[in-house]
C-alpha cells in the first residue's frame, strides 16, 4: 500500500515555493529538501548546487534525487478542509437551488444510493483519483450514513496514500427523508463508534486516515443526537466535523429548531461539539458573538467560496476573521462547490473577497500569497497537522506536487494543442509572476507528481526525476 | 489558408445541443447537420438514423461524415465580444491593482512591446490558438496602436481560419504614457485608416477578417479625437468597440475630462461612436439614462465576468440589461480577465449573477441557458453575425466545437490521469445534466475539434471522425 510503502531517502532538487507567513511565499529558485526514508524532511538548503549539498550531508550520496527545472517548482500539497466524496458524481448539478432544495432534490438521492457498495467504489475511487490529481494531499471527508460505505472510502485513502478524516455522516430528524437518516440516537451513535473503530484498526497509529465525528448540521440533527455525538468525539478523543450558518434560510430554520440557543453556533456550543477539534464548514453569515465565540473555542473555519457561489448560499468575510484571529482553510465542499481543486478554491477565494471589497473596502481583499496560505499552512492548521505539514520544514513530513508550467516557443504556438496546461510562460516572468501565472490560469494539467509523507502517489505522464 | 480551403461537403452526425431562445436550450439526441462545400447549413434533421438522411438527401451519399457518439456532442461555436490579444502574455498578472493602475503597472507596457513584430507573432499565434482551442470561433479583437503588429494578427486569424474583428487601438491623451500613444488626431486617424485598408485588403468580402475602429476608451482620447473616430467609422461603415462605465474611478475621471457630457455613454454618443455596429465593453455602472440611450442606438454590451472581478470593478447587472432589451454577449478582456476561455466566463457571468442576486433578488441570477446564450447567439448578435453563426439553422455557416465528456469506468479511477479533462460522466446523466457538468467543470480538454465556416481549424488528439 501507498501509505506503508517502504521508500528511499531522497533529495528533492530545483525551486521550491511555500507560504512563510499568511501575508509571505518564499520563492527559493534552486533549494534542496532532504527526505528520510519515513518521509520525514531532515534538511532543507537554499540556493545550493547538488554537489554541495554532499559536502554538507556526506551521508546523502546514496540518496535519490528528483530534480525540477525550467518553469517548474516543488509546492506544498493542498489541504481540503471540507468535501463530501459521496456527491462527486453530482458535481456540477445545482441549477438555481439554494441550500436546502438543492439538498432534497440532489443530495439525498445520491448519497443514499452509496448504500451499494460497488457504486460507493466508483465514486471514491475516482474521487479520490480527482483530488490526488489537482494536488490534495490532505482532505477531509463525508462520507454517508451508511457504515460499509464510510469505512470504504477510509481504505481508499489509506490504499492510495492520501491523508484523510473521514466522517460518517449523522442525521436523525426528518428534514432528512425517511429513506436516508438514522433511526435513533442510538444507532447514529453506535454507528459512528464502529466507523472509528474501524479506521483506527486499519492506521492504528492515523498516520494517513483518522476517523472524524460527522453531525452533517444542526438541523439535520435532535438535541439529543448532538450532545451524544459531543460525548463520542470527547471520549474517542477525534475531530468533529459540521456545518455552520451557510445560508439565511437554514439560520432562520435553526433558530426555529432550537429555540433555547441564542445562535446557530451556541446549538453547538451547549451540546459540547465546539472543540479546538472542530471543523466548521462556510460559516458565511456568523454574527460578531459568534466569530468570538468560536475563537474562545479555537474551533477552526472551513472557507468553501465556490460553493457559497454557486447555491447562493453568501460571501464569507474571511479578511475579517483573519484579523479577528480564527484559523481557517479552504474545501472545495464537492458537490455544493463544482470543482475537486484547492487551486479552483484559491481563486474562488479570492474572487469572494473581491465581492466583499466591492460592498465594504479595499482591505478586505485577499492576496495570491494569502488565498495560498489558507490552502496548505491554514488547511493544515484546521485539520490538526500544522507541525506536519503544510510548509517545507525540518521535521515536517513530506507532502508535496511538483509543478511545470507551459512554456511558449518563439513564434507562439500554431498548432494549438495545449497538453501542457493552461498555463504560457514567455520567459520574462519573474518567479512572483509565475505564481501568479499559475494561481490564476493552472490546472491539474500543472501538477505533474504529487508525494504524501514522502511516497508518490500521483504522476502524469510529464513527471520526469531528471 | 484554413480561411479558403475548399471543403468537402459534410454530414455531421450525433447528439447536438444549441439555444432556441434566451432561456432553452435543444437538446438533440441523433441528429444530422448537413454542411455544403461553401460552410453554409443545408439541412438540420433530428431524431434520425444516417440511412434515412440519404432517403430525404440522395444528393448527399458521397458526403464526407463526421460522427460524435458516446458522451459527445456538436455545440455552436463560442463569440468573444471583448479581448486584448495583445496583453495575453500578462494573463493572470494584476496583483491587488485596480483599472488605472493596472493599465500603467501592466498593460501600457506589455502592449508598447508589441512594435517588435517577431514578439507580436510569438504572442498573437499563441492567442489565436488558445482562443480556438477553447471553441472560440469568432473574437473581437484589440490590437495595439501599432500599425504593422495589428494587420498581422489579421493575417493570423485569417490564416488560421478564426473569425474575427481587428482594431488598431487609439489613444492621444496623456493618460496614456508619451511612449505609447498616438501623437496627434491626424495620425490616430490615418493609421487607424491604414490598418481599415489592409484588412480589407486581405479579405475583401470580409468573410473572415473586419477591421473594427478602437478608440481605447473616454479617457484615453481627447473629444476631437473620438469625433475624428465617429465619423471615420461611419465613412468606412466599420464596427466600434470600446469600453464604458467599468469602473468608478474611471467614471469619475471621465466626469471630470468630458464636464460637458451627461454621462459616459453620452460621450460617445455627442462624438458619433454609438451607433448599432459598436461594441461597448463592461457597462457595470449604467444608470437608467444610459441604459435608455444604449438601448435607444441599439448599441452592442460585451460583459465581462472574470475582468471585472479579478480588477474588482463592480457586478454589471446583466438579468437586468436583458430585461431591459439590451443585446449582450460575453467577453474573455484578458488579461484583465484571466482566461481566454468563454466557457470560463459563461461561468463567471453565472457567478456574478448570483452575486448580484445576493444583494438584490433571486430574479438577478442567469440560468446556465442564458449563460450559454450570451456566449452564442448573443455574442453573434453583438459582433453583428446573428444571421450567420450562433446556432445550428439551415442557411447558417457551420461554426461549432465538438465536446466530448469523460466516462468513468466501473470501479472508478485508480491511477489518477485524467486526459479526457475534468468532467466525469458516470452514466446516469441527462442530457441537460450533461450540459451542465460541460459548463461547470468543463475545459479545453472538452473541445475536441473546432470548424470555422466549415473548416476544421483545430482539434485535440481525442477528435475522431467516427
Amino acid at each position: 500500500m501507498a501509505a506503508s510503502a517502504s521508500i528511499s531517502k531522497t533529495i528533492y532538487f530545483g525551486a521550491f515555493i511555500h507560504s512563510i507567513s499568511l501575508s509571505e511565499l518564499e520563492i527559493c529558485d534552486k533549494g534542496a529538501i532532504g527526505v528520510d526514508s519515513n518521509g520525514v524532511i531532515k534538511f532543507v538548503q537554499r540556493d545550493i548546487e547538488l554537489a554541495r549539498v554532499y559536502d554538507e550531508h556526506a551521508d546523502w550520496k546514496d540518496a535519490e534525487i528528483v530534480k525540477v527545472g525550467g518553469n517548474g517548482f516543488f509546492f506544498p500539497g493542498f489541504i481540503d478542509t471540507h468535501t463530501h466524496a459521496s456527491q462527486h458524481a453530482n458535481t456540477g448539478l445545482f441549477g438555481k437551488t439554494t441550500l436546502l432544495s438543492w439538498l432534497s432534490t440532489y443530495t439525498y438521492p445520491m448519497e443514499s444510493s452509496l448504500s451499494d457498495l460497488p457504486k460507493a467504489t466508483t465514486v471514491y475511487n475516482n474521487f479520490v483519483s480527482r483530488t490526488l490529481s489537482h494536488g490534495t494531499t490532505t482532505c477531509a471527508y463525508y462520507g454517508t450514513i451508511h457504515v460499509p460505505s464510510t469505512n470504504l472510502l477510509a481504505d481508499i485513502c489509506l490504499a492510495r496514500g492520501q491523508r484523510a478524516l473521514v466522517g460518517r455522516v449523522c442525521m436523525n430528524t426528518d428534514l432528512s427523508p425517511e429513506y436516508y437518516r438514522d433511526v435513533s440516537v442510538e444507532a447514529a451513535t453506535k454507528d459512528s463508534k464502529a466507523s472509528i473503530d474501524y479506521i483506527r484498526s486499519i492506521d492504528p497509529q492515523g498516520e494517513i486516515v483518522l476517523p472524524i465525528v460527522t453531525p452533517r448540521f444542526a438541523p439535520s440533527c435532535t438535541t439529543e443526537c448532538l450532545t451524544a455525538l459531543g460525548a463520542l468525539a470527547h471520549e474517542e478523543k477525534t475531530h468533529i466535523q459540521t456545518h455552520v450558518s451557510e445560508n439565511k434560510g437554514e439560520i432562520d430554520l435553526v433558530a426555529s429548531m432550537f429555540p433555547d440557543s441564542s445562535s446557530y453556533t451556541d446549538v453547538y456550543e451547549t451540546t459540547g461539539l465546539l472543540t479546538s477539534k472542530t471543523i466548521l464548514a462556510h460559516a458565511v453569515h456568523l454574527t460578531a458573538d459568534e466569530i468570538a465565540l468560536v475563537k474562545k473555542r479555537d474551533a477552526k473555519i472551513a472557507h468553501c467560496p465556490a460553493s457559497n457561489t454557486a447555491i447562493t448560499s453568501g460571501c464569507a468575510p474571511i479578511r475579517h476573521f483573519l484579523d479577528a484571529g480564527l484559523t481557517v482553510g479552504l474545501g472545495t465542499d464537492v458537490s455544493g462547490g463544482f470543482s475537486p481543486s484547492i487551486l479552483e478554491e484559491v481563486r474562488q477565494a479570492i474572487w469572494t473577497s473581491r465581492f466583499v471589497a466591492m460592498n465594504t473596502s479595499d482591505a478586505s481583499k485577499l492576496s495570491t500569497e494569502e488565498a495560498l496560505y489558507l490552502a496548505t499552512r491554514g488547511g493544515a492548521a484546521v485539520v490538526g497537522l500544522e507541525k506536519k505539514v503544510g510548509g517545507f520544514e525540518v521535521g515536517m513530513e513530506f507532502d508535496a506536487q511538483m509543478i511545470k508550467l507551459g512554456d511558449v516557443k518563439q513564434g507562439g504556438d500554431q498548432e494549438g494543442v495545449f497538453e501542457e496546461g493552461p498555463v504560457d510562460i514567455f520567459g520574462f516572468e519573474s518567479g512572483d509572476e509565475k505564481v501568479q501565472k499559475w494561481v490564476y490560469a493552472g490546472d491539474d494539467r500543472n501538477t505533474v507528481a504529487v508525494w504524501v509523507r514522502g511516497r508518490l502517489v500521483h504522476k502524469t505522464g510529464r513527471f520526469t526525476i531528471a
